[in-house]
């Protein structure tokens, strides 16, 4: 027998303690780990459910208990999280989080605490929900080099860009669609503004290139700036818009970045729709595998989160190996402005001619009712920087911008 | 230092060589293990490698090395596959295979020799090639029942089908595309009749419901029967033809099958092109994931070796614990006319006023230059022996049939 506790009873937490106790006698079966649930912490009382006696209020009830030897951490927030993670860790039990937060600005941190400790911090949860990433990135394609990591990592956005390209519906349309379905919050900053994609970029690029990526060093653009026309500027020409965290190597260093992006209908990201998430994941032995499911949701996210408890319960004193280190500084971070990428430009009272001169051989799109003197098209792959200097040079005005995946 | 041994120098022992040699501080640095190649076992002698002093003709060089506690098997077929990966196990050294042939005919026999002597058998490239799918299936989603799996597992009739769907071509014109550009073998059987795929889909249906599933026990379809005209009612109506294994729950038993499939537009397989292979899961609490990738090929199947390779190492003595049972008989497969698809037909002289008395309301569908004389529809979902009986009674001839996603 081996007893787990679940930290906080939220959304995540209750949907933890519901699919387990779902599956309690599958999961016995199939894995050979008889699990237990021995303790949920939260300060609220929840007398009504079937297991109310596993509630408690005090962390030092977990933490006493020798025979538990792994907590599911799904509170959320940094503080009281990351000091009662520490705790846990400390005594040696291996703790399993969706909390990105967390993870985005503490990871490298409890790593080394549970690496000291002999247990595991674990947290396939923080990163698409329930679609398994971070294991089997940092196991399965061990053996390659990581030369880039791109994915759709948040559903909110997902869900509006859909709308927006689908049903042409317009930036503030979408999002009130999203409010009223669930899907975005009351403040939905977080999402639009790309912080909650952005945090999860930092986990990947952190496994991926083993050093802590801290969400400060990243650049990161929201979708607030894209246009009803510039939506069916990418449908009516073969494209979807994504917002897409990426990071990718750049010699010795590395550039994460968030923004949204033109993805062409011929990669596996074009068709991810409402709020799916998926990762691309790039490397020099396996080319391209790509990781598609739901990023969020009650029990989706509790299946990411019991998956780990599962595999730490039943290696119990093993190295899961999962791990990078601490960053001094972010000298291997490059300027997002080197990131080379292909550019998708909306232009009032544009010269045709002179954008030609500009930036050679571009490629002139259209779409449907455009004003007359609306001029758009995709500029060939070069430095964001460079780009960008290029555009400065142009007559005209710029109404709109977007990177081509 | 931990040493490794390479069974087989073919396209995927050279591979499996190769990226290891490639990326080898790469893999010291990230993973935290300084891996050694210690011996390549082959009749053949390579003079002119840089690594040609670690061929050996004689497996007892690397089952008497003390120091090998991972053995890669890329050798293929059975024999003398099956004596050699037995050996290696009951000496305590794990084995990592993309022998789907092995895995799929001797898999329950050999984890459980695995077991017996404390290592483990890995075997994460017999089934999508580069794709991490079986181990995050078995680990990162273990808190689930599986309530089924759908693949295209065949990169050779993926290629077919792509060329009829997006390019009219007939079936043996896309077949002799294939064999030119090297996809498709001389006697391509394996592949067109769909032995390939269900192997594949023994491996994935016993690792998710823990007893072997023999491929004598699945029903197999390949894609020899399809027609340009069926292509054409596909494409036409929004759908493509993939070969889909799968296997599903159906109540205490499982029904595994092999079979081409109308895949709507709606469903993620859906744009899964070419050679590339991708597996759809579904489970009770994370509703679906996807994983996509190179299913065959020189470095992306040695990447899914190394990757059980470098697992295996560096937890060497833990039980990564991807079993099944032996299944004394197939009492727990149901019978594949139980399997429950909607269905798409194309006939000759048929009555459409007869078919919608037999089958209720279906949907007919149209392509370019049809006859008059032919009828394309597709029915209600309903078990394949129903809908059989069914059409048993419509007047007219049946030129095509194909079960819908």
């Amino acid at each position: 027998m081996s007893k787990f506790a679940i930290m906080g009873h939220g959304v995540v937490g209750s949907g933890t303690a519901e699919l387990f106790l779902m599956n309690k006698e599958l999961i016995k079966e199939r894995q050979g780990i008889d699990l237990e649930l021995g303790y949920i912490l939260d300060i609220r009382d929840f007398p009504d459910l079937p297991y109310s006696d596993k509630f408690t209020k005090d962390i030092n009830d977990i933490l006493n208990d020798d025979e538990v030897t792994v907590v599911a951490e799904v509170m959320g927030g940094v503080n009281p999280a990351f000091e009662f993670v520490t705790k846990c860790l400390e005594r040696g039990k291996s703790v399993c989080t969706s909390n990105k937060e967390l993870v985005a600005k503490k990871g490298a941190e409890l790593l080394k605490t549970a690496k000291e400790h002999n247990c595991n911090f674990m947290f396939e949860a923080s990163t698409g929900g329930a679609i398994p990433v971070l294991r089997p990135m940092h196991t399965c394609l061990a053996a390659n080099e990581i030369t880039a990591v791109a994915g759709i990592l948040n559903g909110t956005t997902n869900f509006i860009l859909t709308k927006m390209i689908d049903e042409n519906m317009a930036f503030d349309e979408a999002l009130k669609t999203a409010q009223e379905l669930g899907y975005a919050e009351k403040d939905p900053t977080a999402d639009i503004e790309g912080h909650d994609a952005c945090r999860k970029i930092c986990i990947l690029a952190s496994l991926a290139y083993g050093k802590h990526v801290y969400p400060d060093w990243v650049h990161t653009e929201g979708i607030t700036k894209l246009t009803s026309e510039d939506a069916a500027y990418a449908s009516e020409n073969g494209y979807a818009i994504k917002l897409i965290g990426s990071v990718e190597k750049n010699g010795d260093k590395v550039i994460p970045l968030v923004a949204p992006r033109f993805v062409p209908s011929s990669c596996q990201l074009y068709s991810v729709s409402d709020v799916f998430n998926a990762i691309m994941v790039y490397g020099n032995g396996f080319d391209e595998v790509m990781f598609y499911g739901k990023g969020a949701g009650k029990l989706p996210t509790a299946s990411a989160v019991m998956g780990d408890v599962i595999d730490c319960a039943k290696k119990h004193g093993t190295d899961m190996s999962q791990f990078w280190e601490d960053s001094a500084d972010n000298s291997f971070i490059a300027d997002y402005t080197t990131e080379v990428s292909a550019r998708y430009f909306r232009m009032s009272g544009a010269d045709k001619s002179q954008i030609k001169d500009v930036f050679g051989d571009v490629r002139f799109i259209t779409r449907k009712g455009a004003p007359d003197d609306e001029t758009a098209f995709i500029t060939h792959a070069d430095e964001y920087g460079i780009i960008e200097e290029k555009a400065s040079r142009l007559t005209g005005t710029i109404l709109g911008s977007v990177r081509i995946y």
